[in-house]
């Protein structure tokens, strides 16, 4: 197959028409088809639904450390949780708290703590600042920009590639202005590209030498285990920040919102014991407890009838057709076209689709025009604006296969179209 | 009887031997009690237990408009749930949100979004005001104060009768200092006098005519439907904010920690739709969804099992006994004495002694002393200082009866022995 960019221009007009005849056909079809959101699938959740047996009238509901999960009390979670998730996180007892139903809600949590009042060894909290600043790694996670956004606090937009983010544009920022108090990360099967963070990445995130005394990293990890094409490691960054001498540098998130049920999951936090101490005179002022009866729901199913790995396993047998059918369409209808790339992620919820610069826009009119929702272009970068139009994020877990191929075929159809287009404005 | 403080020197003398005999005799028996916190007792929570059997593996999880509750979505709440506590505050589905397990949670949330970033119509955030301040009836609510506390908010202490708190210096505060942003309410069965707000407080209330015109009254009914003695009547706030043309000035609050499951319930917030716009503006920042499972629980148990009456007159079966265990212990031991008053709520969680001034600290510690635990004095009022050392919290709700009868006779000897202390200190 000749790449579009070395065809002529008659070659080019001939290929066009070709795909216009099936986009119509497409278009004729009335699709309305959804690879926008990173839902779990219904079957993956009715997977999950066993869980629901868990707890029943007669079940006992201490833990094992006789705390009864149905009253107030433990601020920082069952211990019983604490240690089970602990363990996922790679923290310890002292390292941990079990939140509420939402990882998400607890990042923005700690920052608006930290904006309002600091975190351990602030000056002052970060909000009395004329500006602060945070790393960025793009492409990334519209809802940790957005939280940026709605405090006011500068973007630092860091290039990543298949290694993590780049490191010597971080060091530049983190090390000689004191103004940048926060980077987000999210380590492994990172959203939107798939890739985790390599060793390297990881130990040299963990010797950075911050111009700031109160510099955190928020460590998003929620897809720790989400492995669809076998095992990938990721190093325990609180490790090597104890390591580095910067114990204190880190928030480590993770939830089961992709584990058992979205939204209806556990969240939980590790950091140094200093931090947490730190984090418990604090949060003893926004809540008196977590709802620890999911906590112990949770841990009752994952640790009897589960297993993590074993329900991870089973979510892996239900992703992997969806992953496998795009990069299947992808494959059969783009490669070595010039119309784009994309990554092959070995777990997590997304594929990102690498436009050719300035058509990502494009392809979505066009896919959307045929009934296929997708993630808006520029969803993967602060305030919604991806400079080089060129990033497009695929969510393939929701849609069953059926629903997915042609979603797919549609997409490469338009991915194809923009490209002539451009190509032709151009020539 | 003979009040203490008509009787000689030697009259009391007397007394207090036989007091301090009935003392030591408790003391030896090393008892270990606890009448401080407003938590619910086993009993009540075995009582909610079927509960747990609505939501098993084969539950059909969507509510009645078609929301599957094991996913992401609905940011305000299940719809069903929208409208199910809805009704309970006296809003409609568009004045309401549904949120986590904590009501508490909420307040805070609120009051920190406020902080960083304003209320629906706010000129800038409250933080960024040299000082703001909170209206703060007393006796009061430890977690409201503790929050202002946090968030370096100045406290107005204002008096509360049985009618609710002196609105007159309500309205010279809150009509005169455009700094006065915000005010603590637990309308019905206030904690910790158990009183129920007056149709004139209420309509006062809504009547006033802040000078800052981002003021919040934060609306606390945590114990709405917690009737022990028969019905207790609220006015809607809303409604009389509505009619006053205020009907953005009040967040209204409730959770089911005292209906269902203490720490494991669901919160709700009521507000002019209006309010509830705006606020949905700012936490599409902080989370995707609340626990929507939890939702779906309450409601179809609270509908089809329970009927939230229905479960409240089984509360209330556990707590009439103890409560009456309290006033009988405490008319039998001090009635007609001067050795402190009592409030007689008809609902809630506690009762309040109100010791002779300047002896609560001391009643606390002989009792302490006695191995019986109870709330501490202060507690009631911002930065836990009662300035005339008067106010003492019974919480009943956890202990068994046979176990409240002895502390609270042992409560009832210590509140004569610190007043006899007294009266011969002035002699």
């Amino acid at each position: 197959m000749k790449r579009y960019q070395d065809m002529t221009a008659k070659e080019l007009a001939d290929a066009k028409a070709v795909l216009l005849e099936r986009y119509q056909k497409f278009k004729d079809m009335k699709l309305s088809l959804n690879i926008a959101r990173g839902n779990p699938s219904v079957q993956q959740l009715d997977m999950i639904m066993p869980m629901m047996d868990v707890i029943n009238s007669d079940t006992d509901c201490r833990d094992k450390y006789g705390t009864d999960a149905r009253n107030y009390g433990a601020l920082l979670g069952l211990q019983e949780a604490r240690e089970f998730f602990g363990e996922l996180l790679g923290t310890k007892l002292e390292e941990t708290i079990v939140v509420g139903a939402s990882s998400i809600n607890f990042m923005y949590d700690c920052l608006s703590r930290a904006m309002l009042k600091g975190v351990l060894g602030s000056d002052k909290p970060w909000g009395k600042y004329d500006k602060i600043k945070f790393i960025c790694p793009v492409p990334g996670y519209d809802r940790h920009f957005g939280m940026c956004e709605f405090f006011g606090i500068d973007m630092i937009q860091v290039q990543t590639d298949e290694e993590g983010p780049d490191m010597d544009v971080i060091r530049k920022y983190v090390e000689n202005d004191e103004t940048v108090k926060g980077m987000w990360c999210i380590p492994k099967f990172s959203n939107p590209l798939g890739i985790t963070y390599s060793d390297r990445v990881v130990k040299e995130l963990a010797n950075l030498k911050p111009a700031a005394k109160d510099f955190r990293i928020f460590w998003d990890n929620s897809y720790m285990v989400h492995h669809i094409y076998g095992d990938v490691q990721l190093l325990n960054i609180l490790d090597e920040c104890k390591k580095a001498g910067n114990p204190d540098m880190v928030y480590m998130f993770g939830s089961t919102s992709k584990i058992t049920m979205a939204g209806s999951g556990i969240g939980f936090f590790g950091a140094s014991e200093a931090n947490i101490k730190f984090t418990e005179s604090q949060v003893k002022y926004e809540t008196i407890s977590w709802d620890k009866m999911n906590m112990l729901r949770h841990v009752r199913f994952l640790k009897s009838q589960g297993g993590v790995e074993n329900v991870m396993k089973k979510h892996a047998e239900i992703l992997r057709p969806k992953f496998d059918a795009v990069f299947r369409v992808l494959s059969r209808e783009l490669e070595g076209k010039g119309a784009g790339t994309w990554t092959r992620p070995k777990g997590g919820y997304f594929i990102t689709f690498m436009a050719n610069d300035g058509t990502a826009t494009r392809i979505n009119e066009l896919v959307k025009a045929c009934g296929v929702t997708m993630t808006g272009p520029g969803a993967t970068h602060p305030f919604h604006h991806d400079p080089d139009d060129r990033y497009l994020r695929i969510a393939p877990s929701f849609p069953p296969v059926e629903e997915l191929e042609p979603a797919m075929e549609v997409f490469a159809v338009c991915a194809q179209i923009a490209t002539i287009e451009q190509l032709e404005a151009k020539a």
